[in-house]
């Protein structure tokens, strides 16, 4: 049987259907499936798809085509023909048809299109005729097709390589706007007839100067030259690099559409509009949309007119004066509703819809799977399960973790947003939207705020000492930094509103001002900052609030939870943060940062007393200073071991390197020598002493539990006389005792007798038998992945600390990525920041040897993962994959990983 | 058939052999050998073995024995006494036995002894009788017994724990030094008879008071306290923690060694001595040894007088004038040299001998392999190869690495050494010896260097800027830093002496003076280092030349390279070490760091016009910069590669992050702003951007190439031209193009574009066809590991920098390891400093890894290693064991890793 290279859709018929995307492309098949699905037949503008195997065998065959085409091509204009009862190129009554290309995968405005093919100086009178007398109409139409096709055909076929202001497109739009300025119009809506008869005749001039060619007059010369332009435009520059990125194989190939041309700007009883099932901005269960009469597509969005609502439901404070669709024409109202609910009903998920009238007949040009925003697909995945219109798994799906996002944070009036430009660009490292006031410093943020005042902190970049002014603050921005930086981090875990790496900001501490683009904001000044995007806007922009949906999302999270089979931790450093978590559903604690309980507290107390221990040089002097930071540590433990009763909680031992407590501020280090007893000139050699060359990969995390055993020592007991207190309360305390940076497993034995003798000497005090706990370690150094079949001798289990890994599986300084890793995502070396999402190939690999090798020593050995990535939806899905036991993130991502994890199991289903 | 508890050796016979000893512990197979092997029937004490079953049997059964013991060393006991013609508690002639331990492997030191076994009340006066009325004699071995039975056996027995200060040994010791206080002796040896006789009793009696029994006057009673005391010492805690750190087996238990107590200070018929069958020096063929009438082992080793030569042979300045033992006894002489020449004959290498004569009675009483020094080891390998005493294979594996090293390196005189106390003691950076005057900077090392002075030169730490200095001095001696330091790098590759990390120095530069161990140095002042074993001395120690024998150490270097397989280069990065390491056989270059070039040449210029690149801002001022750096870069590699004509030179693009060549210098700083005509703050500026949280995972190596294009393909192009010149001199340039710090194929790809560029326009330039060479990667992220056959896909070879993979791997930054490793070490974490000696189980693993996937891509892939690992031979070993093809290592390392190589395929044969 010999190949069909065409196939036919129109007049509730279709050769092809929506499975055949690798032969006709999306477009092609997609116009098939509405077409000639028998539960559809919608008036699609008949027209044929020219196969994906025609472009494959147009490039093996030195670009011709199989001799079959030519004839099957004519056929399928016959049949256009006789359904729109027009001809192509008769002068009485013609037929004019758009090319459009149309690849598996959409590849947007990567190849080329040519709209009214068929009006040549023949057919012009027979298209006025059809347009009632619309002359002008015509040859606006005429202009556009000499434009478009003179630079996407002829041009090209030329071989001349576009150059943007020498090429011809752009030398006919120079003879335009002479005309323009001669005439003194503003808009090309301005021109008239005349004028515009006069340019097209002015175009074929220039091209025939420029080109060396007429532009052709013949409706079969247009029609060919406009398919071979978009089989020729599969390989494009532009086409060819986007594939590359995208990973679009090169032999897929292209389809190629030639359909009829329908107008809705042939008059009063034309028109053209874009609809939705249901309302995507809020989800409700209601038929909305847009349109205008007399007008095309590109007129919608242009924005000049204002679109009318198609319905009652669809009517705003903008456009509610304006005739409704349904008012206006009933009949065609009704056809286009009915429409509509079909295509829900087949298709299963709200659609986006384009239709147009031309003289009283309507057209259905596209429908796809409409776009929404976080709080409507929540509430379509929710109520289209109640119709039974989609089942559970699907109603998960249905959501993507970052329109759940949306949910969780109060944001930017988007129409605000739309009407405002970005004074700067920065990397998104808070999500939601902040405003509030410029303060430079951590101390003002916090004086301005308690005098009521809504603050946004402005910083070079952040340290341990800016935190009390970093709450206080409603969003973070810093010029420096990265996605892991200290701000970063501090702000995602607390779900603020944050942007970092803000390189275009110019701060002046000492003249309390900064600059952005060419502007200077001063204290005071209000900005306003998009975190999820990352845009720094000046003034106050209007926030709402997005998260009004709190039933039915709780509802839609434990459908997910229902599905999943990951545990959901959280990342909490407090009581408070515990508390919020476990409302978000977090099943336990995956890291809680013994260390960062000396942040930012009302009282500076702890923090003082830490310094104290770290720059203490005796082990009299260590001691000392350990005991009298066991009281708040053993306080800060008790209530988050309170907080998640019954849930485990992971404690991780004291991890970063000592310096970076060590304050930089005069006044504390006189304070700080003055407690010890000792001369400031003492005090900077103890803290210089501490300096490292590297201290990412310097003396911290259980290095300190060895050289300094009595800092583990304290911290472990002020665990285990926690939970004994709670016990004794009648609560159910879980620790698990977690040491970080863990290379050796002779590291976890020399721990763990510190944990025995501790544990013992405990249950003693108390007089209880029993704490219920684990020990386990952090694996966050590649070698503890390799050697984790000894680790797990020891550890009873292992909590991936994934940012560490990344740093040290890559050698990439979180803190120093910014001299080279945006070059690297600029030049594809990278497909984006490792710090973002876990990069699977490299160090996912690490992680799967470490479980592997893990549980072969210890089959029920516990696995989670506690780094930033236990937030991020793909590492989400694969920690999934790899068997984790559970995930880990900062208490606002919660939903968002319950989600992930949920989608996981039904993509691996899949 | 029941066990054999006790195995019997003595008159020529023995029950057991050397095959035995994880049954009768080492000593014990020895002596077995010694006494019964039909070619030696040394004279050996007789005596026997109470086997190893018998120690496991005791911890398994409450500390008791199997039955059949008691009768079966009676029944030895009574052999013995055959055979000595003495009888066991004979009051007229009396036995004396010996009790020993003898594990598997020596335990030194760690179980207990007990001498003079049976000499009681009764058998004192037949002791007297065969030492021809010698009381004072008999008395001293009597007060011996007490004072070691006391202590080893009863103290312990009556399970009291040692105190060192109050232990009944001490006490002891205590009232014998009070007799010598009253009567103002100044030696034990000033004892009378009578004075002993006292002694004894006074110590009976206060063994009786602190210990509450009797000292036993039984012969039976103290040889079953003595085996008990033996089997209960393999349980001590010095021998458990011994055997911890050793990783010997609790289970494998002591055998205990029963054997007839011979003396050698019984007259002038008596003598014991120590000889070696070939000496010991420097490996020549004749036996010798010293000897001393009338004495016992530990007055040889007490050194109070002065031994006398066995032989003319052995005589030396000190002792010249002495009676040699050929002359004094020539029997007995006649009787030893048959039995050494037997000896060596029978273990087939040098022996190491000890025998007492007692009363013209010759007994052999220990034989061993006897230990040699450097120069010793290769001729003795070298000669017993050409007498066929052994086969090349052996004659390989007699020489050790460290032996070897100490032939390339002039070393402090050994006897001088002896005579010294360090001053202070550091890291061993640097092989060798050397004395020199202090200098504090670089600057004066030059200076007095050109006067003709000997310098060391002693430094805080080290860095670019110091390396002329470096270059001027004998020897580096640093207070800070690591094996890796600056110092120890830079000194390691010139096989320059270096010690580092000498914590006990205080240096002020400011008053040119330095303080170690209580003393003040001043420039000027004469130090002595030994970098092989890194200690300090204070004056002018002479040195001596060991490489003399060179002749020698070519052919069995030669011999070496017959049986290894790995290939052996070196890092190299001036033609002058190129040249260098070829004379000491290396195969070609491993590593060239392109960086290096510009360290400490006389002219300044190349360095200088890397720093302006450094701090260029702009395309145009880099571009200007590197086209100046241009000519040195060339230069430099054409100069290499001619030197190593015909073998292949990698050759590594720019490294180190660029902070790193930043000058701290105020004039050179004044110097390079004048020069890029910018300001001293603008320069500041630029620096200060530079300057990384942790710079070794920062912007570096390969990240700088793909940031900054421009460096790279001036690199390559030096490379190319120097290729091309010198083909078009008749040449045979190998060069390989190395690109550092990848972790992604994307980097590789993105610079052999660049390559293949240059390549292209270098082959026009000089109109040439090819140029051999080959393009590759190092691996030292371990990312890069994991996607080896990624990387594979483009790279040609790998090549291991182990060094960055054990700092990634580890996460330990080797600037900062000063911190905690040393405790790690210490408490037995870490077996040994992981950037000295691979570590096998975690940074192996992953080398392992990535040349398996590497090899899975592409079969023939080049594998090798150029970290500092390259010259450690049990790294060599390792290399060899996962199939690399060649290690590099600094040019006084090759003959070392030539000789590790060879031994890695003989190691695996067995």
């Amino acid at each position: 049987m010999s190949k069909k290279y065409v196939y036919f859709f129109g007049g509730g018929k279709a050769d092809g259907n929506e499975s055949m995307k690798n032969l006709l492309g999306g477009k092609g098949a997609n116009l098939a499936e509405m077409a000639g699905h028998k539960d559809l037949r919608l008036p699609v503008p008949p027209g044929f798809t020219i196969t994906t195997e025609v472009c494959t065998h147009y490039y093996k065959n030195r670009k011709t085509y199989p001799k079959e085409l030519k004839s099957e091509v004519a056929k399928a204009m016959k049949k256009i023909e006789k359904l729109m009862d027009r001809n192509f190129g008769d002068p009485a009554n013609p037929l004019l048809v758009s090319v459009r290309s149309g690849a598996r995968r959409s590849m947007p405005g990567m190849m080329e299109t040519v709209l009214n093919v068929g009006l040549t100086s023949k057919t012009i009178p027979g298209l006025i005729k059809q347009s009632g007398g619309n002359s002008r109409f015509v040859y606006d139409a005429y202009r556009r097709l000499i434009m478009m096709y003179s630079d996407v055909v002829m041009e090209k076929a030329a071989g001349i390589e576009p150059k943007d202001e020498q090429g011809i497109r752009k030398q006919l739009e120079k003879l335009m706007d002479q005309v323009k300025k001669q005439k003194g119009y503003k808009s090309d809506t301005d021109l008239t007839t005349e004028d515009l008869k006069k340019l097209c005749g002015q175009f074929k001039a220039k091209i025939k100067e420029v080109l060396k060619k007429d532009f052709p007059d013949e409706h079969n010369e247009q029609l060919w030259g406009g398919i071979g332009a978009v089989f020729a435009s599969w390989n494009g520059k532009r086409a060819i690099s986007y594939r590359k990125i995208e990973g679009i194989p090169d032999d897929w190939g292209t389809a190629v559409n030639v359909q009829t041309m329908v107008f809705g700007n042939m008059g009063s009883d034309s028109a053209t509009g874009v609809a939705f099932t249901r309302n995507p901005g809020n989800g409700e269960n209601q038929f909305y949309g847009e349109y205008l009469i007399n007008a095309q597509g590109e007129d919608v969005v242009a924005g000049i007119r204002t679109p009318a609502p198609i319905n009652e439901y669809s009517k705003s404070e903008h456009n509610k004066v304006l005739k409704t669709l349904e008012k206006a024409m009933p009949q065609i109202y009704k056809e286009l509703y009915s429409y509509q609910k079909r295509l829900e009903k087949h298709y299963r998920d709200m659609q986006d819809i384009e239709f147009t009238i031309e003289k009283d007949r309507l057209f259905m040009l596209q429908c796809r799977v409409g776009k929404r925003n976080g709080p409507a697909a929540v509430r379509m995945a929710m109520d289209m399960l109640k119709e039974k219109l989609i089942k559970k798994e699907e109603s998960v799906m249905r959501v993507t973790p970052s329109q759940l996002d949306e949910l969780l944070h109060p944001i930017i009036n988007p129409k605000m947003e739309l009407a405002h430009k970005p004074l700067a660009k920065g990397l998104p490292a808070g999500p939601g939207g902040a405003t509030g006031q410029i303060v430079f410093t951590a101390h003002e943020a916090v004086e301005w705020a308690k005098q009521g005042k809504k603050v946004i902190l402005v910083r070079e970049e952040t340290n341990p000492e800016d935190v009390e002014g970093m709450r206080a603050a409603q969003a973070i921005l810093t010029a420096r930094g990265g996605m892991t930086s200290h701000a970063a981090l501090v702000a995602r875990g607390w779900g603020k509103c944050c942007i970092v790496g803000c390189g275009a900001l110019h701060i002046d501490y000492a003249k309390k001002e900064m600059h952005a683009d060419g502007k200077m904001l001063k204290e005071g000044d209000w900005i306003t900052l998009n975190g999820t995007k990352g845009n720094v806007y000046e003034g106050k922009l209007a926030m709402m609030d997005a998260s009004e949906e709190n039933k039915l999302l709780n509802d839609f999270l434990k459908l997910c939870d229902s599905v999943k089979k990951l545990g959901v931790r959280t990342n909490a450093d407090t009581p408070e943060d515990a508390r919020k978590a476990r409302q978000f559903g977090a099943e336990g604690i995956g890291l809680f940062r013994t260390e960062h309980m000396f942040y930012g507290k009302g009282s500076k107390e702890p923090l003082f007393r830490l310094r104290k221990m770290i720059v203490s040089k005796t082990l009299e002097e260590r001691q000392k200073a350990l005991n009298e930071l066991f009281p708040y540590v053993k306080k800060d433990i008790k209530g988050t071991l309170e907080a998640m009763d019954g849930l485990p909680v992971v404690i991780r031992l004291l991890d970063p390197p000592l310096h970076e407590f060590v304050p930089r501020d005069e006044a504390k280090l006189d304070e700080l020598a003055k407690d010890l007893n000792i001369s400031r000139e003492e005090l900077s050699k103890r803290a210089e002493a501490l300096h490292e060359s590297n201290p990412m990969m310097g003396h911290r995390g259980v290095r300190l539990g060895i050289t300094y055993p009595e800092i583990s020592e304290m911290q472990i007991r002020a665990t285990f006389e926690a939970s004994a207190e709670l016990l004794k309360e009648g609560k159910k305390p879980y620790p698990e005792i977690m040491v970080p940076v863990v290379c050796d497993v002779k590291e976890l034995t020399d721990q763990l007798a510190i944990a025995k003798k501790v544990y013992q000497q405990v249950l003693d005090k108390y007089n209880i038998k029993k704490i219920k706990h684990m020990f386990g370690t952090m694996i966050e150094i590649p070698r503890a992945s390799l050697v984790a079949n000894e680790l797990a001798e020891v550890a009873e289990f292992f909590s991936y600390g994934t940012n560490d890994m990344t740093q040290m599986g890559f050698g990439f300084s979180r803190d120093d990525i910014g001299g080279f890793v945006p070059d690297y995502i600029q030049k594809g070396i990278l497909p984006g920041d490792p710090f973002q999402s876990i990069d699977q190939k490299g160090i996912g690999e690490l992680i799967k040897i470490g479980i592997e090798r893990g549980r072969k020593t210890r089959k029920n050995l516990e696995v989670g993962i506690c780094g930033e990535h236990g937030g991020d939806p793909a590492s989400v899905e694969f920690c999934h994959k790899v068997g984790m036991n559970y995930v880990s993130c900062s208490p606002f991502r919660v939903p968002i990983a319950r989600l992930a994890a949920a989608q996981a199991v039904l993509k691996e289903k899949k």
